[in-house]
């Protein structure tokens, strides 16, 4: 089915099947395609929801965003809604109730049977960023003495209510994870094996306070579907699946490259003007302050530059030349950073490389500019002190462009946050300083 | 077993354990970890690496970077190299083949027997960034009239073989998609239920020759493990798998932040000096072109700004609150049609919101900059010039943030390629262009 078609189709089908059939194809549609359709559809959304059963509604509220989340669960009377969330994950009502306010997410809660609400309540003090906060309590364990075929009966009873049934956990006496079995194994094993044969007994756990973007690595690195969440005591209190996996990378993704530009987290492409000035402002603000910096710096030249005005048309290019070198250095390293590539052990390194590059590149872009200063102003000393201030400049920045984003993560700071506006200070400020200062101690062969 | 201790026992546990044992417990350690032992081992890794049976060599290569896998497979005789790459899947194949020089791969497509070396070859047909490019030929299919319980007994014959099996696809007479049918499913049914009866019809599917990056986007909307590729005919060709496309998520990212800094894909923080200046000096080539045009609008207004000096001090908080503004919105454009969340439907609102942005930023931050115009130069013009041209350049900024990489895009270029440099002309060539035009403007108030 070309997924593109898709969405008229399924409008149509909505609106034009009678109840009962739907009850039965609707098994057959992807929830992420019915949310889709829903959004497209111009009129009354509520008369395609209402049509839905309840285990449909469940997860198209956790296809939805934060924001219509509980939008959408709120159409349905008292005693639907009541349906509705026990057909939800223990990790689906934690992301719910995370997008609503207290009162609201208590009033969920009540609704609850008191061994979930008893669950819930304690997945929610986990920190939202942490395994324990996008861990789902589904899971399916079994003992080591069971055999393949014990346990396929008990599959059978217990698959549907689980998050994922690929994996099976093997428990001990007090919870301790002991192993781990895929369902492929056990599959393609005769019934009266003993799941402790077959079992992988080395399984790799994840801490439950493990930081979520830390967790993206460990998935990325040994591609699992499904991880076990531990506690210190190494009992198992749930698991965290690829699907959560992938949507918290593409969270980091996004906050990386927003914090680089300086935008908050929660801005959109699609939102209002509003919510926009309120994410940028203190941004431009904060650079506003670094930029003051700069211009302060040419101040103290002001005597200079009016002797010699072309130093003020050659300024934006030892500004710009230096912004952009640190620039590309600092999105190699945050990157790094974020890949886990660069550690403690090769960091040493990768700076006498960067002031490497800087040299390098300091030496070409220095000598063209030169070049091109001396065209101008026909004066060789000129072209030598542009070409100069740009060499220097340019060490500065990809120097700067590392230690300002390594020293912020050494203070556990993101080092996405506010590397961008220091790396462009120091270039501005020192290339400034090194440009109209050379300038200033020549000036006697530049007049 | 908490991951971070493992490394040295990995080690210890390859040199002294004996090769029959070794055969016995490997199975339960993850490749990844081995290959980061491997990488650690500080003694002869060829030693390390000979101990190990075929089929974990096969996965260690597969886990291996491109530029090390051919590394990892020339140190085996030719007798063993045939042997490894026999437990090797279709798409690791093609990974390990797309990584070495044609000659390379040739020897190793002889080695394989001959209907694997036809099926690679013909994988190797399809662009690496497509669909075909990254799929696996291994997957398991049966017919809608087999029984769960053949079903079962089928899958312990080929589920060792398959790529992942908990999906298994149901194809038509000729090899087109008809349903597919969870192992979740078929584990929790009756042994005599028909395929037919339990299969979803509506099976999701993905062109052979969509980018990777769509595919990517594709598995995000719908949180599947694996999808099936067709072609144009809808018969099956192969499976992607969610592992993969986490590695694609991650590529495409860091190519986005890549392209927006002017670093080149192949660069790694660990990387030499030499690879970093090919990376990074021909955009920062391009960049002084762009310097340059500043530069030149600058240049124009060199009476002005010699008879007004302090105009100079002004211009890098012109240029950098701009280029900031600028980058705001860019990234958050570049990142909007990266998640796909900026369409054609929505982009004319979205272009309108962001020239509100720029006229509610340029107003707050021009009225700041104004006011510090007025309070260092004392002249009320002053800062009505440096606070205008502010005002008018966020404008620009935003606008140009929206424009560019949006044309770029309907061009089919990638629109984080040369936005940066486009945006960033814009506003220095404007900011300047409006500050001191303005400035020569009202010339006389000044002095």
């Amino acid at each position: 089915m070309p997924y593109e078609f898709y969405e008229k189709d399924l409008i149509q089908f909505l609106i034009n099947t009678s109840q009962s059939q739907i009850d039965e194809l609707i098994e057959d549609i992807h929830p992420a395609d019915i949310l889709d359709a829903i959004h497209a559809y111009e009129g009354d959304k509520k008369l395609l929801l209402q049509k839905l059963p309840e285990w449909v509604i469940a997860a198209i509220i956790d296809y939805a965003e934060d924001e219509e989340k509980y939008e959408i669960l709120s159409i349905f009377p008292e005693k639907r809604q009541k349906d509705i969330v026990e057909e939800m994950s223990s990790d689906e009502l934690v992301d719910l109730l995370g997008s609503i306010p207290k009162e609201q997410a208590d009033d969920i809660i009540v609704k609850l049977d008191l061994e979930e609400a008893e669950e819930v309540r304690e997945l929610l003090t986990y920190k939202p960023d942490t395994a324990g906060g996008i861990m789902a309590t589904e899971f399916i364990c079994v003992q080591d003495t069971m055999s393949v075929g014990e346990t396929l009966k008990y599959l059978q009873k217990e698959a549907p209510d689980a998050e994922t049934a690929y994996y099976i956990y093997v428990l001990g006496e007090h919870d301790d994870l002991k192993g781990v079995v895929s369902l492929r194994d056990i599959v393609v094993s005769n019934f009266d094996v003993k799941i402790g044969d077959i079992m992988n007994e080395n399984v790799i756990s994840i801490p439950v306070d493990m930081d979520q973007e830390e967790v993206g690595h460990i998935f990325e690195k040994y591609s699992f579907l499904t991880m076990p969440v531990v506690n210190e005591r190494d009992e198992m209190l749930g698991i965290v699946t690829v699907d959560d996996i992938m949507a918290v990378l593409s969270d980091e993704h996004t906050e990386d490259m927003y914090r680089l530009a300086g935008l908050q987290e929660g801005e959109k492409v699609t939102g209002s003007i509003g919510e926009s000035v309120k994410s940028r402002l203190p941004w431009l603000f904060v650079n506003l302050i670094t930029a003051i910096l700069a211009a302060a710096t040419v101040s103290l030249f002001e005597d200079t530059i009016s002797k010699v005005v072309a130093l003020a048309t050659f300024m934006p290019i030892v500004a710009g030349m230096g912004g952009n070198a640190g620039t590309q250095t600092l999105t190699l390293i945050v990157r790094g950073i974020a890949l886990g590539e660069l550690t403690f052990e090769n960091a040493k390194k990768v700076l006498f490389k960067e002031f490497g590059v800087g040299i390098s590149n300091g030496f070409a872009i220095g000598l063209a500019v030169a070049t091109l200063g001396y065209l101008w102003e026909r004066k060789p000393i000129f072209g030598l002190v542009i070409g100069l201030a740009m060499f220097l400049n340019l060490i500065a920045a990809t120097t700067a462009g590392f230690l300002v984003p390594v020293t912020l993560r050494r203070f556990k700071i993101d080092p996405a946050l506010a590397s961008a506006v220091f790396v462009t200070t120091v270039t501005d400020v020192l290339g400034f300083f090194f440009f109209l200062g050379l300038a200033t101690l020549f000036i006697s062969y530049l007049l």
